[in-house]
Formats: structure tokens, C-alpha cells, sequence
């Protein structure tokens, strides 16, 4: 009998997917973290089995690290409870902090897993240009106040167009990864937002090393300032080693806008 | 003897003026406080005599509410401190929190009153629209839900530009000031910042009443709701009436675009 209870339990439950944005700024990455270090999965979970009312725990597209935004994560979970879907954003905003909301909830396929399903993502970086930092962008642009020749930028970003070995921009910790993604699209544009001069660099891939958004950051922002032609930053791609590309871009700038299944 | 050298002193005081940007979601608006209670004032003045090494005390373009942001704050101050005018921004920025920026600054006439000498002031509301809180617009903007038809609050701005009496939309504490005040101009706008569907509304005026930027942008989004029809927001304005206006708009929409001299 008893069993019999835990097939239909198991029959009933719901695959559920959210779409989720985070201002990074205050937690300590995505991924679940051991307190008292605070990630936004350990408080998304913890309001999630409030309103759910059984253990939840979260796939998500991938994780994000300490102080990177999210705009469009994606994240699944198996549950029994039985709260209606529709009700769930506001559910959830109402127990979220400010910096952390459920935008959208629905019924996913039993074989949806926001981690393995995922096909492609976008990450946007920022950049805020100007000899002041802008008070209302700051916790998510990285500010340069040197000039940056955005055609160069350009030119760099057009030649990790495509599918290639990318060790060249992988976190120097990590080795035992398949270095080869693809990059669909990879462009640059300005904006005026929040009143502040705003350079994005948009990605558009198959997946995304440790680390690898920041490091292509980084190298192209280096041939923006011209410390790196462009000619260097396709040797530099091309030689896979990651110790020739400048420092991290920092996390604050980056953010992961949108993933796609 | 002393009192030549005070002659002296007072002789090659300079006025100095400062643009200041700052993010008011931490203040206790801008005029000074006494503590526990933090004011921009007080950050700024306690920075800027480390910098000059004498009491500053400073005069501003006007102060700004708890939870107030400005772009472009004016302030002035006198100083015998020697350091280069062209030095203060960095040196500035290096002593003040990330929230407090000093974008410009210069040695103003003798006459010169960041308060008495403006001529007018922008202020822009920034309204955050759709279902779900965008966390990377929280601070700065007032999330509504609820539709809102631009082309009626459209109507509603254009009535109060020109010279009126604007007790309807003064504080309602606030009774012993001439309410006479001249809108250049009041506009409403969309853009997309951060990934947020932003509407504007800039007011261009000669001065504003305390609380009339945000008791206008409540009434505007009043008409944008359908509660109040363009012609009830006429009556209202014509009335003078403080009571009848809907309660003040909240403070983090709210910011110090710029002033004129």
C-alpha cells in the first residue's frame, strides 16, 4: 500500500519551469551555497518550498557566479504541490527579496530539464563609458573612463563568429572540459540608459566555458584601448592559452539575459 | 594684525561649485540630518574638508526628498583649500561612496548661489511598466502593473504648462509659500532600459513646491488609469485643492535631472 502511495504521488508530480531575474549584486553566485554564504538558489528554494510546501530542489540553466545579473535564468523542479501555475510569480513575490523575481511559471514536459534542454543562451555585457562613474548603473556596468574604439571591438568580436576551440577564454582552473562551443552571434551597440553612455557586447552561443563571456570581455575591451590589435587578439584566440588574455572582465557587467530551449 | 590676516583669508576664498550625481536610495534625502540619520549633506561635507582641510558648508540647488535621486545636483561652497579645481572630481570619488559621484567642478563668481542663481530645474519620474519588477529598475523607478494610456497623460501634462498657481499639487504641511511656479515643459516618453519598458515624464520648471513633481506624476498616472479623466485632473488643478489629488508618487521614481543658471 504504502508504495502504491509513493507511485501516485510520483504520477501526479508536476515538472515546473520558471523564468527568474536576479540583481547578482548581493548574493554569492546562482549555485546553492553552504550558509552562511548566500546564493540565489538557496533563497529561491527556501520561498519556493514555502509555497509549495514539499523539499524543492532547482536545475537551472547553469549557474552564475558571485555578483553577475540574471534577466532570463531558467530553472526546473519536480513538486506535488498543488498551487496553481498562473499563481506563481506573485506567490513568489510576495516571499522573494527585491532583488530576486519569478517572472514567469509554467508546466514543463517531464523531460524538460532546464539545464540539459537548453540549446543556446545570450549573455549581455555592459559597459559604461564616461570620466564619472553614473550612480544609477554602477552595480551593473563595468565603468571605463579611457577611450574605447568600438569599430575595433567589432572587428574582434567578429572573429569568434562561429564553432571553435575557445581554451583560449576558459577560467584558468578549469581544464577538463570541451573547449569547442559555437558563437551564433557576437555584437556591439550604444545606448543611453539611465542617462549614462552604454556600450553592450551581446553573445549569442551554444553554451559558455567558466569564465568565458568575462575573458572575451576582457580581450576586446584591450583592443578597444589599443593594447591589444586586433591581429594579437586573433593570435591570441587562436593559440588556446588562456594565460594571454588580460584579467577577468569584472563580475557587475555581466549579465545572462536569455536561454533558449 | 589678526584681523588683516583674516582680510587676507577671506580675500583669496574661492567659490567652488560641484555637479553631483547621486543614488538617494540610501539618504535621508539631501539636506543634512543630524545623526544617527544620514543625509547626502553630510557625507559630502565630512569628504570634501578632508579634501580642502577647512568646515565646508554647503548650499544646494534645492534639497531632494528621502529616497530622491539626482543626475545633476548643484551645490557651492567657499574655501581657502588650495587643492586644483580640476583635481576635486578624482580626489573626490576616491573618498566618497560608490552612490555619491562628483561629476564637475569649477570656481564660480563671488555672487554665485547653487540656490539663489538657478533659473530652473528638470526633474524626470521614471515609471517601470508590466507585470513583474525588474530588478535592475527597482531603485529607480516606480513599478506599476496596471495599463496605462500615455495619450491621456499626454493631455494632463500639457495642462499645467505655463505659469499657474499650483496649490493642488503642493505638500499638504506646506501652506505659506507663493505657489506660482512656470512648467517650460512636461513631457512623457518611452524607452527600454535595462531591459525594462521605461515611461518618463520630464518637467521642465522654474521651481517646483514641495512634493509637486511627485503629486503631478501621481495625478498623471491617475488620469493613465483611467481613475481620473483629463477633464477631473483640469477641475483638480483649477481647485487648488491639495486634498483632492491621489497620494504623493513614491520618491525612488523621482530625480534631480539638472539646473540652469
Amino acid at each position: 500500500m504504502k508504495s502504491e502511495h509513493k507511485d501516485e504521488l510520483k504520477a501526479r508530480r508536476r515538472n515546473i519551469a520558471l523564468l527568474v531575474s536576479y540583481d547578482g549584486t548581493n548574493y554569492n553566485g546562482f549555485q546553492r551555497q553552504n550558509p552562511p554564504s548566500v546564493a540565489v538558489q538557496n533563497i529561491l528554494e527556501e520561498r519556493l518550498e514555502k509555497i509549495f510546501g514539499d523539499k524543492i530542489e532547482l536545475t537551472a540553466s547553469g549557474r552564475t557566479d558571485a555578483g553577475v545579473h540574471a534577466l532570463g535564468q531558467v530553472v526546473n523542479f519536480f513538486t506535488n504541490g498543488r498551487i496553481e501555475i498562473e499563481k506563481i510569480p506573485r506567490a513568489a513575490s510576495s516571499l522573494l527579496p527585491k532583488d530576486i523575481i519569478v517572472r514567469a511559471a509554467w508546466e514543463a514536459d517531464k523531460n524538460f530539464s532546464a539545464l540539459h534542454s537548453a540549446k543556446s543562451k545570450i549573455y549581455v555585457y555592459k559597459i559604461q563609458r564616461g570620466e564619472t562613474l553614473n550612480p544609477f548603473t554602477a552595480k551593473f556596468a563595468w565603468h571605463i573612463r579611457y577611450p574605447l574604439d568600438v569599430e575595433k571591438m567589432r572587428a574582434a568580436l567578429n572573429l569568434i563568429v562561429g564553432t571553435h576551440d575557445f581554451s583560449a577564454f576558459k577560467a584558468e582552473n578549469k581544464t577538463n572540459m570541451n573547449p569547442v562551443r559555437t558563437i551564433y552571434a557576437a555584437e556591439i551597440f550604444s545606448s543611453e540608459e539611465f542617462a549614462a553612455d552604454i556600450l553592450s557586447i551581446k553573445i549569442h552561443a551554444s553554451g559558455f566555458l567558466y569564465h568565458m563571456a568575462r575573458n572575451i570581455v576582457a580581450a576586446v575591451v584591450a583592443v578597444g584601448r589599443e593594447r591589444l590589435s586586433v591581429e594579437e587578439f586573433r593570435r591570441i584566440f587562436d593559440s588556446r592559452d588562456r594565460k594571454l588574455v588580460p584579467a577577468t572582465a569584472p563580475a557587475c557587467g555581466l549579465c545572462l539575459h536569455e536561454v533558449f530551449y
